[in-house]
């Protein structure tokens, strides 16, 4: 997979882009990432690429002319990248949306800046608009980043374990159950016996129905599509139950 | 306000927070940001941070105690700061909320990594748990840097317009309208002539439908929270027709 990112701040995203998994599977060559510098396109001498709203109103606008040109040089001969444009217009970005676009060959992603871009080159080259959440940031920069981290991690040979994807919160529709690492005692609070049990079996059931748990306790919307077998309304009636009589047992 | 940021990636942070508006404002002492090396504070000789899962599992976890003594060196001796941890298990994080963290004075951000944290850390420090999407990624720096640039734009003295707060998308309730800049034709697209016609009472009133119609298309859910005047409302009921008998005027 491809993933190119149009910005005005390319050495703020490459610095992002260089660390930790993601820098990694970049040097792997698991994905290849370019952060591309919209200014670079400017036909403006002064190498603006932004001006004055028309009608009036704070701040500049980011022109048509550097960005179609920027587009256009990432395009070639072939079929047309997918081009997103992150704003808080667009989609609200979902787990189910990263692992559709995880399996497109190339993504263009379009940061905005300043007040905003003239509206005439986004109806000209953007597919799709994507607002990673509901509040406002400064530019598409951080959404941009956000959406290639999500994405990528979704790939073959991104994450050091395969198998890890598969475990995570949200992947499989509940929140992750609790974790613990050495050491066995801290600050007066010990690991679950089970956890050191080595019974594997209990283990596993333990932390499924901690999973379950938080998330009725944390995010029951979440509860509404995720895959539940019978056992799991079980449990899930029990905790209700309980939280709807707290005091049943001493009366 | 100050920020401080936990994490096993400050640098990659500090990329992000040096450039644009969040360095300008930074540099001019509008906000204090800092980014804190939780490694810095692990008691381990082999520097290490993370091990392995009881219970066993994929990956690593982070330990209590390099966290818990970051958290201590950033308390001080008064009041202990507002500690967020960035996490999927969070509350969705949301322009509100956003706005209510911008009135503290101080907040702490801890990222977690790898595939987790020591649940009991997380239980001594951890004041809220906050989401930024469903969705999933490879660690809580980008969560990080995303609540900080939205809660900063929030500050006096960091927006280079004070008056753009109030304009933007989410922060009333509507998304923006559409905008232009020069030049007036680009490929054969007019900028919207009322925008042209220096009429600010018109451009007002354009704008204001425009928002509304594209909240209308493209996030209706946002106009439930919308402060709605009764013009707002009945040019909704129009569209709504409009949409629901498109060949009315043909019959």
């Amino acid at each position: 997979m491809r993933i190119d990112i149009m910005t005005l701040f390319p050495e703020m995203c490459e610095a992002v882009l260089s660390e930790s998994i993601l820098g990694r599977a970049r040097q792997k060559g698991a994905v290849e990432i370019r952060c591309v510098n919209i200014r670079d396109f400017t036909a403006d001498k002064h190498n603006r690429v932004d001006d004055a709203p028309y009608g009036g109103g704070m701040g500049m606008l980011m022109q048509t002319q550097p960005i179609y040109d920027c587009y256009q040089s990432l395009c070639g001969a072939g079929e047309k990248p997918h081009l997103i444009y992150l704003s808080p217009q667009g989609k609200t970005l979902t787990q189910e949306r990263v692992k559709a676009l995880s399996a497109l060959p190339r993504l263009v992603l379009l940061c905005g800046h300043y007040e905003g871009v003239d509206e005439r080159v986004l109806e000209e080259i953007v597919d799709e608009e994507i607002s990673v959440g509901d509040y406002v940031l400064t530019g598409g920069e951080l959404p941009a980043l956000v959406l290639t981290d999500a994405v990528c991690r979704m790939l073959d040979g991104v994450l050091p374990n395969e198998e890890a994807k598969a475990l995570e919160s949200h992947y499989n529709g509940l929140l992750e159950y609790p974790q613990y690492t050495r050491p066995p005692v801290w600050h007066g609070r010990a690991v679950p016996e089970v956890l050191l049990s080595g019974h594997h079996e209990n283990i596993e059931k333990w932390r499924h129905e901690q999973a379950l748990r938080r998330t009725a306790e944390k995010r029951p919307d979440l509860l509404e599509h995720a895959p539940l077998g019978d056992d799991d309304r079980r449990l899930l009636e029990t905790l209700k139950t309980a939280s709807i009589h707290p005091t049943e047992e001493t009366q």
